[in-house]
């Protein structure tokens, strides 16, 4: 899928109207092809010649045509993001300008670029592993602070120098093993078994704990998953739209990002929340209504957070909805449920104390009337942070290590079983080689075109 | 309005999320500030010490935390854009680490930029007079040939360098002509009479073409207004969809732009249409309908060509809209306009050989089968390049420059009846100084804070 000798050109900022566009350019032919059609400001200038990492004003010209007066950025092989030349062009951002650049080299030997292909390109030339290569587009793709500090760390090499280097090793094992099957007549070990058992446990503890922490990687990438426990008109897009609007709630600096395109995801403290509205639970008999709230029951199941609202009405000291928070409790014993009064301006302080000290655990609040959301903010930054957000754990974020983790695992099992019950070498040498197939997935030591292909088609165009 | 010592911030590229975005900085402190934040990749690197237009790879971090990996561009005084330190961070385009990078940079003594500030400064710090400066903006928001023409064509000085020059020739005069006041008693005149007047007369030449080539330029930069004249049904939008679609008609990179924002803006071989939506006409006695009517009729007054477009019912050999072909050409007898019968399809050949016969110049398409939308395009290209695009012809297609110039000719008028009227040079000594003051608005040579207030508030933030 990777042609060597091919220019490619693609814009790499923001589609649309800026004030000012770059436009990239990769390829051994890149720096002579944008030569062709650029004239230095101040004297004549030939970025052939010119240093690595300088940056050029002049014209863009199309024979004697003016296209627009722009910064030129040099990169010379090796020293660039793809490790090729490469060449980076800021113009004017008007679309049409754009679009002229991106055309006039088009018709000159430069092909476009196919989603992801500066950074296939980077990872082809050993600028970055397989891994680092996916957290660009996490880290592109980042929208809060947790899902930010997870590709962070999976691009600065985060635990795939630790697996390049477990498969090393595990790889000269592998190698004296096999070498054993050649002389397997004269029955010689060449790999030492008690350190091979040692590199063995220690793989599988370091993938064990990997794999633990996908379960929380997940949740950070994509959001902590939310149930919003309650019957209708009891106040819950009035509470979500009261949470968005709530300054200090909201990372206010994000606006128009991927919280309106989902529905109902917040980011509260950096973190980011998907919030599933059900109805509300209650045991039943009838057919009809038990279809809705199994469903209502299979998407608390799913969420890592429960938010019980109720409402009392006014002028009763009884609470109807005793009944949910103990089936609730009853029937999730671990779930983390964090029940909520709302439209408190209604009940009276009697009312309130009634309520306190028939349920432990309430948060009052009005969401109309935004009482009571600090409280609730706090509540759920406390839940959510509880053992998610440590600094230095090494967490896995990326559905694709987690299946090449879990497959390596399950060889190693493997092996680790051959081991204990002392079988020969030559019937586990093929866990080995499984093992070492899939971690080396992870890395991008062990690539095909298929898993590139599906990799890179995930990245935006100009990457 | 323009604070010397402020180090500014923005965004430079298109909101949203991007391969890469980049955030400019500018001010004395810039570098200096961005230095604090900035750890070089490779070895320790001290971006205050470090040549102006080079790039340098490290990272963003606040503390210890790191924002990004980033590209850093350092512009010293005065070779930048806006004639300052200058710092330019290359950034990965998640909209998080965009904010996450600005908000760094505002809690550390540094704010974010105006609307047009970087421009403002380039302009107030001599990079640009105030016209290169207005189009910048124009180019920026250029979506045709035709207004990314004249947009460049100005800001590489176009004939702000032609006015700049002849003002200060008028000035001189003006200023021998005010010594002359001061000496009034003595009636001498250093000013020679018959050079200023050769000069007055030249000024208002060069100023009487420029304030012609405005109507062109007006509708160069905002499109051609075409009235398309028809009954309901005729097959308006249809036709407006034929073009659309018509990829050798519309240059076809150009998704998105400004052809969505304002409707029925459509960009045909480069050249921007507006097409304006219009009923049918006739004389009528009706005072309802006529008020219809009259609307039709300002539109066709303001529009620049008209699409008339009639449909002949099959099975007829009568033309019933032959009324309205001669009312437009009696009506506007210097209009142009393009007569379009629609649903050729439904015409036989005798039928459309009579209609031959009956109208010149007929166009005979099937918008709905797309059917010779090729020669319309082919004829509006022919009527709307008559005369308007010449490559060498100085164009002004800025209202702001519009009226000075014509506030400035005015003023020059008065001086030249002075003169004619052979009257004292102290009586048009004060329109000479309105002339001047009227030159120097459009070059910048003379400012007030609300002129750069108004012109630079409608620039996008990061320019």
């Amino acid at each position: 899928m990777y042609k060597n000798n091919d220019t490619i050109i693609a814009l790499a900022t923001s589609s649309g109207m800026g004030a000012v566009a770059v436009i990239r350019l990769s390829g051994k032919e890149s720096i002579n092809i944008v030569n062709r059609f650029f004239r230095s400001k101040y004297k004549s200038k030939d970025l052939n010649a010119v240093k690595s990492h300088t940056i050029h004003l002049g014209n863009i010209v199309e024979k004697e045509r003016l296209i627009d007066e722009v910064l030129v950025s040099v990169f010379r092989d090796p020293n660039s993001y793809t490790g090729e030349n490469v060449i980076e062009i800021s113009c004017h951002g008007s679309v049409y300008i754009q679009q002229e650049i991106l055309q006039l080299f088009l018709k000159n030997n430069v092909r476009h670029a196919d989603a992801g292909e500066f950074t296939l390109r980077a990872f082809v030339n050993g600028k970055m592993d397989l891994s680092q290569a996916e957290a660009v587009a996490d880290l592109i793709a980042s929208d809060s602070k947790a899902s930010h500090q997870i590709a962070m760390q999976q691009m600065r090499g985060g635990f795939s120098n630790e697996i390049a280097l477990l498969r090393e090793q595990l790889l000269n094992f592998a190698s004296l093993i096999e070498l054993e099957l050649d002389f397997s007549e004269e029955d010689v070990e060449f790999a030492d078994r008690k350190q091979f058992q040692e590199l063995i446990h220690q793989i599988r503890k370091v993938l064990k704990n990997l794999i633990d922490s996908f379960a929380v990687g997940n949740v950070l990438k994509n959001g902590i998953p939310v149930a919003i426990v309650g019957e209708p008109n009891v106040g819950k897009s009035t509470l979500l739209n009261a949470l968005l609007n709530e300054e200090k709630a909201i990372v206010s600096h994000i606006p128009g990002t991927t919280r309106d395109a989902i529905e109902d995801e917040l980011i509260i403290e950096g973190v980011a929340y998907r919030f599933i509205d059900t109805a509300g639970i209650r045991e039943t008999d009838d057919h009809i209504e038990s279809i809705g709230i199994k469903k209502t029951f299979e998407n608390i199941e799913k969420a890592q957070l429960v938010l019980h609202l109720i409402e009392s009405p006014s002028a009763s000291g009884v609470f109807p909805k005793g009944e949910e928070i103990k089936l609730l409790k009853s029937k999730y014993p671990n779930k983390k449920v964090l029940t909520i009064v709302n439209k408190v301006d209604l009940l009276s302080e009697e009312e309130i104390s009634i309520l306190k000290s028939n349920y432990s655990n309430l948060l009052f609040l009005s969401a109309k009337n935004k009482t009571g959301i600090d409280n609730l903010i706090e509540s759920l930054t406390n839940l959510a942070n509880t053992g998610i957000l440590s600094n230095n754990q090494t967490i896995v974020s990326n559905s694709r290590h987690f299946e090449s983790l879990n497959n390596a695992l399950k060889s190693l099992n493997e092996v680790q079983k051959g081991i204990d019950d002392n079988i020969s070498s030559d019937l586990f040498a093929i866990d080995i080689r499984e093992a070492l197939f899939h971690l080396g997935l992870i890395t991008g030591e062990i690539t095909t075109d298929d898993l590139l292909g599906n990799i890179f088609a995930n990245f935006c165009i100009g990457k």
